[in-house]
């Protein structure tokens, strides 16, 4: 049986292991393979914890125990420098009136860390450069960002709120990081918050 | 002499030609192709006519009469379906008031034709996708459509009022095009216009 790798070969760990994880590195490979097969292959939305864990041959219970939630084991697959859909419940909890403002500024302070910024533009290329990442970025942002924010918003049109939201945040990362636009690209975290999260403010709140 | 086409060959027309034009087919293309050259390797501001004609072994003159412009001959030389750059002089002669909302409604009613839609997502994909030709965009947004608007505008920041604006309008067009959020794919453009519309507005002319 040369594929089976021997259960003792000390487990060499990468990503985020969980504390108690006594998997082999070949299982945990092989869930990321097959997660990464089943999101291009299905969607984000039509991708499941269970269809991965068949095509891995593994129990869903084992992915939950690597990985954690879809989400999570989504934001693993591709790399994910940042997490927005866990930090924007934070944001939602702040207070109401400086919504537009904390959502800018925790993009901005994110994406002014080298680290964040290198593999965020990166990621932005790839997905949207091709067929089959972008709609499945798009998927993620739906399902984990916009959908939470628009059921958190009291508001009519939520859901086109939440994109409006994200169009100006996407344009604004695509132009500061991406093009580079020489003004916009030297303006100031705090200028950038005081012109652009009125913006924010008024699709997310006002009637 | 075998590379040498005969003066007599037919000219067979491509892309927008000038009338009374009579250069051979092989100058045009080679002015083209020169062109891509020098762009890719010069930038949009560092690119002249005088270095395209010469790396076409060529007249400047010719150079202009086959294309026009510097604008003109990038637009021609990456296939631009549109001319956001000719169209912003008429948008900045109308009423200062309505700016906002005629940008957006210019930008939507030109993308939603489907040519336009085709092979604009194909463009900002490539130019998006890669360190040569994302400042190449830069550098003719800049020059040829943000600068205009700046000196339109007789208002404090003008560039950074510019950027902004095409921080929204990429944006717009990158999550209703290429990513198709649901949401705001399926929005009228007469609703976009009236979300939109202020915002523009006010980053333009707001002080």
């Amino acid at each position: 049986m040369p594929e089976q790798s021997p259960p003792t070969a000390p487990p060499r760990r990468r990503g985020r292991p969980r504390r108690g994880s006594t998997g082999s590195t070949d299982s945990r490979a092989q869930i990321l393979a097959s997660a990464i097969e089943e999101f291009g292959a299905l969607g984000y939305d039509g991708a499941t914890i269970r269809g991965i864990a068949l095509r891995a041959g593994v129990d869903s219970a084992l992915v939950h125990h690597y990985f954690g939630t879809k989400a999570d084991l989504f934001a693993e697959s591709v790399g994910a420098p940042i997490r927005p859909d866990l930090e924007v419940r934070t944001l939602l909890a702040g207070p109401r009136a400086e919504l537009g403002a904390s959502i800018v500024r925790y993009i901005l302070e994110t994406w002014e860390r080298p680290d964040v910024r290198k593999r965020g533009v990166v990621m932005l290329r790839a997905a949207l450069g091709s067929r089959v990442t972008a709609p499945l970025l798009a998927g993620f942002l739906s399902k984990e960002l916009l959908g939470p924010i628009a059921a958190a918003l009291e508001v009519p049109d939520a859901e086109l709120r939440a994109a409006l939201t994200a169009s100006q945040i996407g344009g604004l990362i695509v132009t500061r990081y991406v093009l580079k636009l020489d003004a916009i690209a030297s303006a100031s975290v705090d200028d950038l918050v005081d012109r652009i999260g009125p913006t924010i403010q008024r699709y997310l709140t006002e009637e």
